[in-house]
């Protein structure tokens, strides 16, 4: 990856030549290439520094034309497919029983407040304009916890999903679809079922949903939270370590064995002897064979552990009724970032999405984790090898290179946050009774991966359905003499019909200009009108389809009157 | 209205109520008439002050458990209506050949300065944690003009849709669908077109959308801003106030010309000679016969005046086209508050929406401003004429009985906006030819007033498609033993089979648990399991619908191999 400021010299010294040219009064064409090439430079530009095309900002009494850092608009062309992958997304959740709702951009800030560790740093605050604090939020799991801890009767059960923005003060690297603003797609169950149930639901709808979107091979890796907690503690992990340990885990996808335990023993102050200890568990994974394995071994006496395997066993014996066992790998290094994760935790990869020049254990495509897992913030900056640089605002940059698409799905089950929520507002001293709160169980689809995946695909097929920023079906065609009045006319036949219709907005459009839109767009049908066509109450259709093969369209003569029912029958 | 103080006293009497009755052990049934009653306080304490049910803060050592003010949550039950509005407009959108884009929830701040003149105090703004200065966007009309002016030649021509939500800190009124996040529902048409032709088409899409979205009867109020100036120039106003008597105008639909006139004389400085000047044009409304009126008064030697006036009369000529100008009012007093606007002005009222007890000089149901017009800014706080009470945050509270739903669809033509981005990019001092910039003509529909005067017609009938707060079409029912596995692997083959289902996640559910389910959420079809019926391959599936017509339903048995094909052929 080229850097930024080289970048930079490079763009302007192509823009000193255009201009250059441009004074000279060079041929257009040399000029236009030229031009082609200055705009290929500010692209890879926007790319390397994660800020958007557009004039650069700081230029003299010049407004910065731009979006936000780590935002980015979203045009037509790239609309197409966002929608189809919520729709599919949502077509999936409702299959499943699932409802939707929605929540404010922003929370009051002490909703948000010690839900997500050292990441909190990472909120958006609003500023004090007077009345209450509030930050955007960073996921949707916790405004969801807060949701039903308001309503807990209403929606003491609940599958709820909800495809939103989020919002993270991370260091944005655009062409990875990592940013500031993006798109959580979450499905999670809420209430008080038997184990598994929910659980093997949630993974089946994961498979489904990435099977839906098409985006290849991939593969789940699960664990369970108190397996983990259980290896800590008959390896010999001090209580108050666990946390800590478990996060220098959660790094064997990025980072060597041998890397983790120096940070275990050196940075965390763990006995070598405990590591090496942690380090002939978490290496191990495999399928329901590996519960076997385990139970041979000083886990069996661990309540802890055994509550866990217990959940594993019962899980396995419904993803195989659910026909995707052989999509897990059971897998005691993922051990993810949240804290408030308490039951089994997963996180799906494709092979598509592994991050480059990582040497890892683990054969399973090694992932980078923040905009797909809001279960459980973005724990792992992949740059954490090097020595971050600074940018031009002092924040730091991301070496592009090592980092990957990513995990593309991940959750767990999380049974305690709605009832934090319950027990902070009935008061610190409180109330005798604890309150109960809801468990949940969940997922979040990153779609913004999902998106980096199939656009790369539909950018290298031409005939891709997503090519068109539009749906129009008709465009109407004026042969001769404008007919403006006779061509809003016939729109507006075919917008009261339903058919998606245009026509050129000009009192006298050009022939080929009309003709332009239509090639552009691929729209299917051109319905042209000429003086001729008015007079007899008919009009000519040329098909876009017929012409692709190849084939001569002469243009097929159509009674007005039939137009409505002739298209319907072909649209 | 009740006061809000009386309330939050009211409710505090009930809650000791049920405290004491609790601390007696009264019969159960009071205790609980007692909770429905405090509960009741509660909410319309909550409709009082704008502030959404919870917890109520401020309680010592209490996490508030609330949305932050003039924000709210969106029940699924409320979801579905809110999709259905969405959809509707999507596909009018797309029917006319519009594409959709995505903008950033936070715009530079610069970019929204200076753009909704004393409206600015309204916009929230990101705390500086370093890096740029944001705010949250206000509009969808200054992203979209940012977006042209960074993109001028990929969308030179653009018909673009945006569904989004915007923010402002306005005083809410939540039970009128006024609050501090809402959506917006956006199209324009960007280019160079020729006159009259695009906006014929918004006010096209404007009576499609209202009239698929059967918000009942309506009218597009229209105006042309250069008539307006000219009217003002004729009248003698002096140019330097053209926009501030303009505002004045504006208020005419919410206040009697009495009052507007002091206000342009006393507060604005006017001579009464040229107020009452003024007079005699604002008051005139009809159709196209009151073009050949104002062409036979001083007007029509008015250079402006005469441009817009040539401008409404090619307007009528399409309107009559599409067959849409019996939906219109040309009304003078029409004058919208941004500066942007500078060609045609329209704003659309329902019957449903007038606020009460306003004298008006209109026949016209009058409006309220804010969010539907997100051409226009919330320009016209409706408790103007009352001495405002302060609330507990010392903002100003708004007697709710004032405010009516209020306009539900509004905008303009803008021609100059997307320059003034692009010129003030080029530089102030800047380039020696002003950017050229790209005209436009938009609508935004107020989404948020529909959906409540929706939801209304929606509770009064209990048979209404929105009471359903998800799809699911079959539920699994366990007649006994439980049966999880054999109502897993069921649903699984529905679920492959794009069929929406459900079933109760636990070992062994109670029958009548299961029909709960069923019968609040409507669900058509139960597919019942017992031990026979798996071991005979089949299923009794018992259909809802013949049910409520008191039909006697014993359920029918299907073979289990052709229970997919029977549940498709009835969905």
């Amino acid at each position: 990856m080229a850097d930024a400021d080289a970048l930079r010299a490079k763009m302007k010294a192509s823009g000193d030549h255009v201009r250059t040219l441009k004074s000279q009064g060079a041929p257009k064409e040399q000029v236009e290439a030229e031009v082609a090439k200055l705009q290929e430079a500010k692209k890879e530009l926007a790319e390397a520094t994660g800020e958007p095309l557009g004039e650069e900002k700081g230029k003299k009494g010049r407004m910065a034309l731009k979006t936000a850092k780590g935002t980015r608009d979203w045009a037509p062309s790239d609309m197409a497919l966002r929608e189809h992958i919520f729709s599919t997304l949502t077509r999936v959740f409702k299959k499943h029983g699932g409802s939707t709702i929605d929540t404010p951009v922003f929370e009051l800030k002490e909703i948000l407040a010690g839900k997500y560790g050292e990441d909190s740093k990472l909120i958006y605050d609003l500023q004090d304009q007077g009345g209450e604090l509030c930050s955007l939020r960073y996921d949707l799991t916790v405004p969801f916890a807060r949701f039903l801890a308001m309503n807990p009767i209403h929606y003491a059960n609940i599958k709820r999903y909800h495809i939103a923005k989020v919002y993270r003060r991370d260091q944005p690297v655009m062409t990875k679809g990592r940013m500031r603003e993006f798109y959580q797609c979450d499905f999670d169950i809420a209430g008080h079922y038997d184990p598994m149930v929910p659980d093997a639901e949630i993974l089946c709808i994961v498979c489904e949903a990435l099977g839906e979107l098409e985006i290849g091979e991939f593969t789940v890796k699960i664990n369970h939270r108190k397996i983990l907690d259980g290896i800590f503690a008959v390896c010999g992990v001090p209580t108050e370590k666990t946390r800590t340990i478990s996060s220098a885990v959660d790094k064997l996808d990025k980072l060597p064995w041998a890397e983790v335990r120096k940070e275990m023993t050196e940075e965390k102050g763990l006995d070598h002897e405990v590591a090496d200890r942690i380090g002939k568990y978490v290496m191990l994974k495999g399928g329901p064979e590996l519960l076997d394995r385990l139970k041979k071994t000083e886990l069996a006496n661990n309540a802890m552990a055994k509550q866990g395997m217990d959940d594993m066993e019962l899980l396995f014996t419904y993803l195989d009724i659910y026909g995707i066992s052989d999509k897990m790998s059971f897998d005691l290094s993922l051990a993810r970032g949240l804290d408030y994760y308490t039951g089994i935790i997963y996180e799906a990869v494709t092979h598509a999405s592994a991050p480059p020049g990582f040497t890892t254990v683990p054969s399973v495509p090694s992932t980078e984790a923040q905009p797909s897992d809001h279960h459980s913030g973005p724990s792992a900056p992949s740059s954490k090898s090097k020595k971050p640089k600074k940018d031009a605002e002092g924040e730091e940059e991301v070496d592009e290179a090592t980092v990957g698409v990513g995990s593309i799905a991940a959750g767990g089950r999380y049974d305690e946050l709605v009832g934090m929520f319950m027990s902070a507002a009935a008061g610190a001293g409180g109330s005798s009774k604890k309150a109960a709160g809801i468990p949940c169980v969940g997922i979040s689809v990153g779609v913004e991966r999902v998106f980096s995946l199939l656009n790369q695909k539909a950018k290298a097929d031409e005939e891709s359905r997503w090519g068109r920023s539009k749906e129009t079906d008709v465009f109407i065609v004026a042969v001769a003499e404008g007919l403006l009045a006779e061509r809003m006319k016939l729109a507006k036949e075919l917008w009261d019909a339903g058919i998606k219709a245009e026509f050129m907005h000009k009192a006298k459009p050009k022939f080929r200009a009309q003709f332009e839109t239509i090639e552009k767009e691929r729209v299917p049908f051109a319905v042209l009108l000429g003086p001729d066509e008015v007079k007899q109450g008919v009009v000519k259709i040329k098909a876009q389809k017929g012409k692709e093969e190849g084939k001569e369209d002469e243009g097929e003569i159509v009674e007005r009157v039939c137009l409505v029912s002739w298209l319907k029958e072909r649209l």
